[in-house]
């Protein structure tokens, strides 16, 4: 998976890329073997040349790339060989546009999956407060509120507040986007940010592209949009397929990609840089945007990895659009797009549809974002939901029937299980909620059917023993269901 | 303009009613003479057997029928005959649905009359900060960030935080409306809870009806969503015409009225209770909802004035949407909704399209709300508001051209001035423009190229020595104008 990161089309690398390179053919070459231990970091930087800061980015870039681990006061080891569970297939969705049936999807989890579960594996409340800080945010909303206080009894700016608009193109740097912090507009979130993208660039029967499985927020978005869909099919670590997805432009009339090009939802998949930037020149071909969302991708610790399909934008092909929901916290509820050559319409269209956002919560989020300590949240966040997936996975793997098939994400908050075809997802969601377990069914994620055997699980919530409990249970109403009893 | 208030349809009135309405028939036939001084309120209390504070409201009825005025410490006197400013004649719309042309009308505004302007009478920004409590906010949002710092962290409700939903339905009691706080969607604006309602019951192409002139901001929300219009004739005391709505029901495809009935923006008018009773009989009759907009309904101290239309609604005909921007602060950016038989439309629409809103914010606007200073605070902001548009009425009557004439409205913010028809509204935007004066040119306010001989004026911002100087200055740039200069 690493070729492409290395491809001879990109620039120059970093001296710590170049550095973590040379280790990592190391470890493949079998030079240090699995457990052994890495020479220290220190001893690392003085052979190198290199300062110790440096010399700890390709530690943890080796760590990224899952060939090494750290241990606390002990120093990095090279990983053992991961348990083989195999990836999902995911497969091959139909080739042609299909309109959403109204009310098809999400009516299931209103009602049942979100409310009252004892395991809650839906990724919809509640959030494990360990994860988020509350008390950095409550005092940064108050001091925003006794500092901006004159923001309070005025209408706010069109766009969002200077502050924050900076804030935000100054994080956008991290994932490789030089953006004008003018440009940014604030919104209520993300996907009030990916609304307002599609209504600029899209009118009721258009066909937008999306990766399949696909996020199921976005097909009851095009649904409220009357947009019919066409499913591209995705590879549970690459990402979007582009031969498929240029077959697709060259048979559909599609007018919009959107798509998760960095910790795709539900996979966890990342579109290797030479392809990223490959979707780029092919939409901007077409004149098609491409409608980026970038909320994952500050979980993941190397600038390679999150560097966002926008980076390499160079005539405003692709409306990028984020929130720290997932990384800040999920309170905040604000959100960015920053939309290329679309900026004037989905300015228009979030003034005149009055999708205001709050001035003193933009500035608490701004000054939150400045922060020195957002990095090292970002990567105490990252390691203990990194952490978490694994052994969820490993769970999973151990406790589900013979068959299944776990995504691999790098970082994030789900996995996506692929049951053996004979196991109904949906049935086995009605079975759980019997004992208190809630989890997103697999056909939820399609618009066409698709994914009846498969289901998402979240671990934002809380994970312990109730939730390590409930994963063999559902491993054992699944083998139950896949038996006939 | 009383008789409708006291028609045998109504329900019995309260004692106080019957005592105003009793003084107000003496005043009217001279029994009480221009600037007399009347009954004190201890002796009228005392006559009729009543409490002082009944007594109280009468003479506040009296003074909001315009009849009577409070002296500080000298007592309520009779209103002298106002200096007699002719009304607007606002005139016929054409009878059929028009299209709305792409960025026909507010780019001028965006870009000249919002900024910079020394005298800014475009009721954007910025405020007068004299109206609203910056200290109250700031307390009270720092209180909701102490006390509710968990829904910080945390995925907030779809339709809004319970708190805010029940202190929205407690406001609403004023408004004659019995409504529950769940049925109550919380959400960025009322222009934001417009627009949801909009998405929820008309599909691109499908005419909606308005009164005229209208308010800007529905005719930019209507282009949005592809909307065609058609353009009730409204009074500018009793607003919208119902023989004329009436008229386009029988003979236009209309799938929705939009209106404000109470304090219409920008005439100022009031719809009377029994028209407001037969506007909701009439749409329930075709089936069609009312989006009615309240945000100004408690400027007026008046139970009877400030009555909403859902009032009347018995089977969920008005989706009835409101804020508190003119009210308790433009920067609170909240607003709320209560959808009648489309509340799980509107619910859904707000879900999948992420207008989510701040659950903190949420808490402040709660506290705020149920605060008992709320109430008072009103009486105060409404009577600033109505003695400074008395006086800037006196301005422009008295610094116009002749053969102007001036809206009445009794609350709010903003006056209709229609100029004599050969003057070019936008053509002395541009003049006043250069001497750093903006208001509204009138054609913004029309869909079909009426009123260009009309403006509007708002005084939301500061009223002092600048502003009256500008009318000043605006009244002989209209001058000129119409002679040719």
């Amino acid at each position: 998976m690493n070729a492409p990161l290395l491809s001879s089309s990109a620039p120059i690398q970093p001296k710590y890329v170049q550095m973590a390179t040379r280790m990592a053919a190391l470890i493949e070459s079998g030079a240090f073997l699995p457990g052994q231990r890495l020479p220290s970091v220190r001893d690392t930087a003085a052979q190198e040349g290199v300062s110790i800061s440096t010399a700890m980015q390709a530690f943890r870039w080796l760590e990224d790339k899952g060939l090494a681990h750290a241990k606390p006061k002990a120093g990095y080891f090279v990983r053992k060989q991961r348990q083989r569970i195999a990836l999902p297939l995911v497969g091959q969705p139909p080739p042609h546009s299909v309109p959403l049936a109204p009310r098809s999807r999400s009516d299931v989890l209103d009602r049942e999956g979100r409310n009252l579960m004892a395991v809650n594996l839906t990724g919809y409340r509640p959030r494990d407060s360990q994860l988020f800080d509350e008390d950095r945010l409550r005092v940064a909303v108050a001091r925003a509120a006794r500092l901006h206080r004159r923001t309070l009894v005025d209408y706010s700016n069109e766009t969002g507040t200077q502050a924050l608009q900076n804030a935000v193109a100054q994080r956008a740097l991290h994932l490789g986007c030089s953006l004008r912090g003018e440009d940014v507009v604030i919104t209520a979130s993300c996907m009030q940010a990916i609304s307002l993208c599609l209504m600029a660039v899209t009118r009721p029967g258009d066909v937008v592209a999306l990766e399949s499985p696909t996020f199921l927020g976005y097909l009851d978005l095009l649904e409220s949009l009357n947009l019919r869909v066409v499913e591209i099919p995705s590879h549970p670590r690459t990402g979007l397929s582009l031969p498929a997805l240029q077959l697709a432009l060259d048979t559909q009339p599609i007018k919009a990609v959107l798509a998760v090009p960095t910790l795709s939802n539900p996979l966890g998949a990342i579109m290797p840089l030479t392809e990223k930037r490959a979707l780029v020149r092919l939409l901007a071909q077409h004149g098609l945007p491409l409608i980026e969302d970038v909320v994952f991708n500050d979980l993941l610790a190397s600038d390679e990895r999150r560097r966002a399909v926008k980076a390499f934008d160079q005539d405003g092909t692709v409306m990028v659009c984020g929130s720290f929901s997932k990384t800040i916290s999920p309170g905040v509820r604000l959100g960015w797009v920053e939309a290329g050559r679309w900026k004037e319409q989905v300015t228009t269209l979030k003034r005149v549809q009055g999708a205001a956002t709050n001035e003193v919560m933009e500035h608490a989020l701004a000054d939150l974002l400045t922060q020195s300590a957002y990095e090292s949240q970002m990567r105490r966040l990252s390691a203990t939901m990194k952490a978490r997936l694994q052994e969820a996975r490993r769970w999973v793997s151990a406790h589900f029937p013979k068959g299944t098939r776990v995504s691999d994400p790098p970082a994030g908050y789900t996995l996506w299980v692929e049951l053996p075809v004979a196991v109904d997802s949906m049935r086995l969601f009605e079975v759980a909620g019997g004992e208190g377990i809630s989890f997103i069914p697999g056909s939820l994620f399609s618009a066409t059917g698709r994914y009846a055997h498969c289901l998402r699980l979240s671990f934002s919530g809380a994970w312990g023993e109730a939730e390590k409990k409930a994963l063999s249970r559902l491993g054992q109403m699944a083998q139950a269901l896949l038996e006939g009893r």
